[in-house]
């Protein structure tokens, strides 16, 4: 029910590191108004956070005829944060100071037969060499996003549907190989930490994130928070039902959201629309995409059509969240949102208008993820970020 | 982002209330394990409690060999709370005391013609002066629920279908008779509320409380706070998409929740499979969904039938819950709920094993409200004293 006051505690500590973070250099007055913590409790935490490294002094300011006031920003010398993004057709590491910013990326093929556990721990292993060869700094931890079903307590990927994984042990695995804390979990939720932290979610409570790619789902945050659920398994809206009885999906049910906007469900869509279209790349689902999207910009009727199609889907199935969840706002983000870019957006939007409640709607923006760079790797770094501080390290 | 210390304390308040009329009676020691909250920030709160009238010292426990414990109770003379609970047919008001046990009811039917707002006043103020007459304690509020949007702060019936309401100022209409603190909301979070309090929701985080009646919804609550939403218009599950472009519903999309299994949809389903059966009063819901059930009774095929395929409905509809917010618990509740009874969650919980993923489908259960009476009224109660509480008067 409430939270304890260990609980309480680390969730100030990562606020006030956030709202640093976000603001670039702030004032403890202003951390104090922008959190709702008081003044005292900004004070202590930014105490404890400069004696763990995460901040430090930046100048004084004018404070209007009072005394200057103190400044603080996330210090780059902080320490080094990895975050890891396991992806069905590649792992891709990302290595950041504390401010965020990123120092290096390293980016590992995964060949289609590459699908058990150990050929994909050596690859994340290997890239996080790559990024961390020649740093001295000490490394605060390391995030890794893997798709599907995480039990992040137990570091184990309960259920990883692009390779059937199940109960794979990663943290043990990868402890073998990296004397580093490591911190497991999906790309729904890196996702969503990627927009709190940095992206269209800065200073929002109530949020969903959509990953549109391969899979699909929706990261969610309430109060500014992430939510996880009861068991870590929160956000698979792409496996909500949007046509009773539709198209199988590769969970094994009917009319999921995701086998009609998934890339596997766009070309789909394109397969059932003009099945000898030169825009399919059967075998290749980010080619396809490309060609869709070139499609668009060269006013091509099969790519608007495919793409109406699926804004239609995807609109419908938004509604839902929107109606649901009342979100102040919906950030479309991941391989897929990218390519089909404003065009699907604005079609987006136009469904949702449609079919979303007049209250809900008109309290919702629906906006791309602004963040530059890989959303999930960066999302996976905070998620070392905040292991580091919870843990009191 | 962080909530204001006031928040916090607000927020404590109400939990310690919580825990103290959900055990009866308990110790602050008890009471600081259960809340997480440290001892001495119970014992000031149970202070300020016992202070407003709220809490009272209800003697000593043995300790095992340290101090006796001095244990606390609500104090049913704190005062009354009033919980009204406008329907589409009737106006159910009911009076509780600080300890929610129910004192007294009352209920004015609704003709179909009463729509107009200053009829529908005149029913709440006449249940509630038959509820609060020769009583002598003080009123702490009233809460009242009303169906569809509203605007809690500024105490506005946004839009309410069932009698095509738009922005009735329904507070200030109520204030020109009753004197007393006036807290509108809707059946969604009453019902979630009273299953927080004193119902299959208690000591629960993640919970949706489904409303199946005339129309439908999912009270949310995370954390085991009520989710409101970013304009306190969360929950419209009922107007989420279940069958695309399938049956039309009275909000003016198709294919919704709601335009399967709320009561008319229900009898839309009856008319399909048999469009002459006795089951069927084509005007008349309550006298269907009686039928119906004294159909499953007595083993009529088409009652069977009937509920069957209603159940497939809402159980593909639950398990899109499930598989989006991971539930620890989702209650089934109101009167159609009722009427199908054990027959109904049975065959939806069949469904939903289906259709759900498997780690968010352990975690669930699938439940019918304990609450005996009306749980909407009762949650409208707890928004009265939620309001006294956080409003510190």
């Amino acid at each position: 029910m409430a939270r304890t006051s260990r609980d309480i505690r680390s969730a100030n500590r990562l606020t006030v590191v956030q709202q640093v973070v976000a603001a670039g250099t702030t004032s403890r007055q202003r951390l104090a108004v922008d959190t709702g913590l008081s003044l005292g409790t900004v004070a202590t935490l930014v105490a404890e956070l400069t004696d763990l490294g995460l901040l430090t002094e930046a100048g004084q300011e004018d404070s209007g005829g009072g005394r200057p006031r103190g400044l603080v920003t996330a210090d780059p010398h902080g320490g080094l944060l990895v975050g890891v993004d396991v992806a069905e057709t590649y792992v891709h590491v990302d290595l950041f100071d504390t401010t965020l910013t990123r120092l290096a990326g390293a980016e590992e093929a995964l060949r289609p037969l590459e699908r058990r556990p150990h050929q994909v721990v050596r690859h994340i292993v290997s890239g996080i060499d790559t990024v961390l060869a020649g740093t001295g700094a000490r490394v605060l931890g390391v995030g890794v996003s893997v798709p599907g079903q995480v039990d992040r307590e137990g570091g184990v990927s309960v259920f990883a549907p692009n390779w059937n994984w199940h109960d794979v042990p990663l943290r043990d695995l990868l402890a073998d190989h990296l004397p580093l804390p490591l911190h497991l979990d999906n790309p729904l939720r890196a996702a969503v930490l990627a927009e709190l932290w940095a992206g269209a979610a800065r200073g929002r409570d109530d949020v969903a994130v959509i990953n549109l790619g391969t899979g699909v789902g929706a990261g969610l945050a309430f109060g500014g928070i992430l939510y996880r659920g009861s068991s870590n398994s929160a956000g698979e809206w792409g496996h909500t039902t949007l046509v009773l009885d539709g198209r199988l999906c590769r969970c094994g049910s009917r009319g999921c959201v995701e086998a009609y906007v998934g890339a596997p469900g766009i070309m789909q869509t394109l397969r059932d629309l003009a099945p000898t279209s030169p825009l399919l790349h059967p075998e290749d689902q980010t080619a396809t995409l490309d060609a869709l999207a070139a499609g668009l910009a060269a006013d091509d009727p099969t790519a608007a059509k495919v793409v109406a199609e699926t804004a239609r889907y995807l609109g419908v199935a938004v509604a839902d969240l929107v109606n649901l969840l009342n979100p102040e706002v919906v950030v479309l983000s991941s391989w897929v949102a990218d390519r089909l870019g404003d065009r699907l957006r604005d079609e987006v939007r136009a469904v949702v208008a449609q079919h979303a409640l007049r209250r809900p709607l008109v309290a919702t923006g629906i906006v791309r993820s602004p963040v530059a760079g890989n959303p999930v790797s960066l999302g996976a770094a905070t998620l070392a970020l905040e292991g580091f501080l919870t843990q009191g390290r």
